[in-house]
């Protein structure tokens, strides 16, 4: 068990103090997600002083885990030559070309040409011609692979060979000769089947992989439906190519279902709590402006149908209550589509899902019309044609709004963009305006003015 | 790789037609999941016929993997000894505990009663006690531990008796003689070592143990920040009694982000597009009806300012405007310090994160009510002064709805509620009232009405 809060107290002050000794020891107590926690923190020198008292492979670990703008300018302070030889030799080649991707084009060749080891230079420079958000992006290219025809414990002697130069072994993939998976032994088996067994008579073939094409999103559903903690990936051929860990896929679902809840929230692009003042606005005025652009249009509306407000003031009163329950109804609808959409459980039938949608909001809808209605005539004492009238508005609004909640992230889903879009204030403001339109084109024919 | 979608067709039609060998030969080809995936969709009838030819391991499996509606309907129709001798006794302990939970408390005495295998009984017994969103709620018991005095070789030997009886293996726990957790030893150590050397000296004893008393979100922050496949649990001895499993937490997050989501979205409790409409309208109508009462409360707010909108009706077009831009911010306040909150991110300075959410809010407060000045002055020709108390009051609604979102999170936290229900509806509707009762208050004192 750690106590990692000690340790952490114990070397932000040892390398306060330029310490050396005592940095060493503190350091021997922590993880290296803990040690990158404090070298966030510390200025240029005292990070550069830590840095050197570091193992590579810690450091390689430590800047792994620190903020992406640290990392940045933390490595503009090493050269090429070191970033090669000290920090991106320690890594695994997948997470080598994340860093990599980070730097500018040129530095980027020149730390590749300081490379030694072949093989691994050539891994990530394949690794970097993947997008992020495919499975060749997210794959790591070290693997323990054995051939079906060797023996179990020639099987245990290649193994040993392949994990000497890997960080931990989890599963070991089991392929032919022209290195087409087939599929993979577990730990179990390898423990419980005698030396001269042969790899092919206790691999288990049952084994999900996925294509170095296949979106991120397929991955991370793939890992979740089968409670995987790797994922083997094999190219066109049926080769393998690399392997995903869960650990990447759990960064990918947090980063979306994040981005999934900043868009309903009105926020554009991933900020955080820590973020500067400048970044959280600039992520924030979007949406605000959407909504200003929407209250203006709304003021529009209201301005047009100003004598009718004059004739009957109580009809204005009623105007932020259709409109906010329009927003409501509509990004509730949108919110149960992109969910849908996002876990795979959303039927086909398109119309199916609109007649449920619009099924439900009418269920609502008749609930919330018939309290306002009993409101009106009881306790505001509005005349009955006034009272209906906005209970009827009410409704239709209500029907409509999940018309166009249910439909919009469709349609966006359709056109490739990400239907959580639909769930932010766009929708809301949308359907405020139409609520707001439809009120007073109910109340114009109802009531004739 | 799995060619999953033939299959099922397969097995759909093999069920349909009662056709045993195709059936059993289908199940052969597909994974736990997918064959869940199909006995979710059957009726009770091919339920049962299906449930006879799975092996009891698959069956186990299946059964775990289906929706709780199926599944408390399906382990009706068996007996207690049936569930006992053919399903939980394939279960790992923590899997059987969840299922065990979902029974009604006579039945879970009578499924224990028949339960054969004494040690595995006390497991499931001891597991449930803990709460669901503790470790110990979450953990198993099924585990590989060798004593650290072992040789290598004999912790081989050790190791294959206990893996027997397991799924699968992925970490090797090393304890001292009254099974107190030392450490892990990894498999790559394993594979690497010679086998005469002595556990003890070549176990990893820089490991992240949880309480079993720690709660479900620490446990997942863990497993996230450190990258763990598997954290091992002690109890108040430190003492080994479980290990959770990355997939387990991953259906946390999931879970959590779903229900953060939702809130955010104004759905109460844990619904999808597939339940029926009866679920759904439950679960939307309490946020309609906070809404509708919003709405009712700003009526008011509006009737009681009746004589102010009448003199000068400009005020009143700018009404939804000043509402919405209020439940905009509000939101967008809200959900960066819930998000902050959940990730661990927001400083411990309440007071710091305050100034700065004002601040970015004092700076998008300041663009859109300039843009609204130069809107209403020239394109709307209104009154200076009638133009400069709309913006002012925008700007000082907004400043205030940053201080609500801020701080009513932050609150609900310290009172242990889920600070998520802040971006809900609930923080929109209130700021909605408060923009609009603000308004009139600073037009009444700088228009005299």
């Amino acid at each position: 068990m750690i106590t990692e809060t000690d340790f952490s107290a114990l070397l932000r002050q040892a390398v306060e103090e330029r310490n050396g000794p005592a940095t060493a020891e503190a350091v021997t107590h922590l993880h290296a997600a803990d040690i990158a926690h404090i070298f966030n923190d510390l200025d240029d020198d005292s990070q550069l002083y830590l840095y050197e008292i570091l193992s590579n492979e810690t450091a390689a670990e430590v800047l792994l885990d620190i903020d992406a703008d640290e990392r940045r300018n933390f490595l503009n302070t090493l050269s090429a030559k070191e970033i090669a030889e000290d920090i991106i030799i320690e890594m695994d080649s997948d997470d080598a070309a994340d860093i990599m991707a980070e730097l500018p084009e040129n530095r980027q060749d020149q730390i590749i040409a300081h490379l030694d080891d072949e093989e691994h230079a050539r891994s990530i420079v394949d690794l970097m011609r993947y997008g992020d958000d495919v499975a060749g992006g997210l794959m790591g290219t070290e693997m323990v692979t054995v051939n079906q025809n060797l023996s179990i414990i020639s099987a245990v002697k290649e193994m040993r060979k392949q994990a000497e130069e890997m960080d931990e072994v989890y599963s070991i993939y089991v392929v032919d000769d022209s290195n087409k998976l087939l599929g993979i032994l577990s730990l179990k088996k390898l423990l419980t089947t005698s030396s001269s067994t042969k790899v092919s008579e206790v691999y288990n073939s049952k084994l999900v992989s996925v294509r170095d094409t296949s979106s991120a999103s397929e991955v991370a559903q793939l890992i979740q439906k089968y409670d995987l903690y790797e994922v083997p990936v094999v190219d066109a051929r049926g080769e393998l190519v690399g392997k995903i860990t869960v650990d990447d896929v759990l960064d990918y679902i947090t980063e979306e279902a994040e981005k999934d809840y900043q868009l309903a929230s009105g926020i554009s692009s991933d900020v955080d709590a820590s973020d500067n003042i400048f970044s959280l606005t600039k992520a924030r005025l979007p949406w605000l402006f959407i909504g200003m652009v929407g209250g203006l249009v709304g003021s529009r509306v209201l301005q047009s149908n100003e004598e009718s407000l004059q004739a009957i003031p109580a009809l204005m009163f009623f105007v932020p209550l259709i409109a906010a329950t329009a927003g409501n109804i509509g990004v509730q609808a949108s919110a149960i589509i992109v969910q849908g959409l996002a876990s795979n459980t959303l039927g086909k039938d398109v119309f199916k899902t609109l007649v449920k949608e619009v099924s439900v909001s009418a269920a609502s809808g008749l609930i919330l019309a018939l309290i306002i209605l009993g409101f009106n005539l009881l306790i505001n004492h509005n005349e009955l044609l006034v009272s209906a009238t906005i209970s009827i508005s009410l409704l239709t609004v209500i029907l409509i709004a999940a018309v166009i909640g249910t439909l919009v992230p469709l349609i966006l889903k359709r056109n490739n963009i990400d239907p959580a879009i639909a769930t932010g204030p766009f929708i809301t403001t949308s359907n405020d305006i139409m609520g707001v339109f439809i009120y007073f084109t109910i109340a114009k024919v109802m009531l004739h003015i």
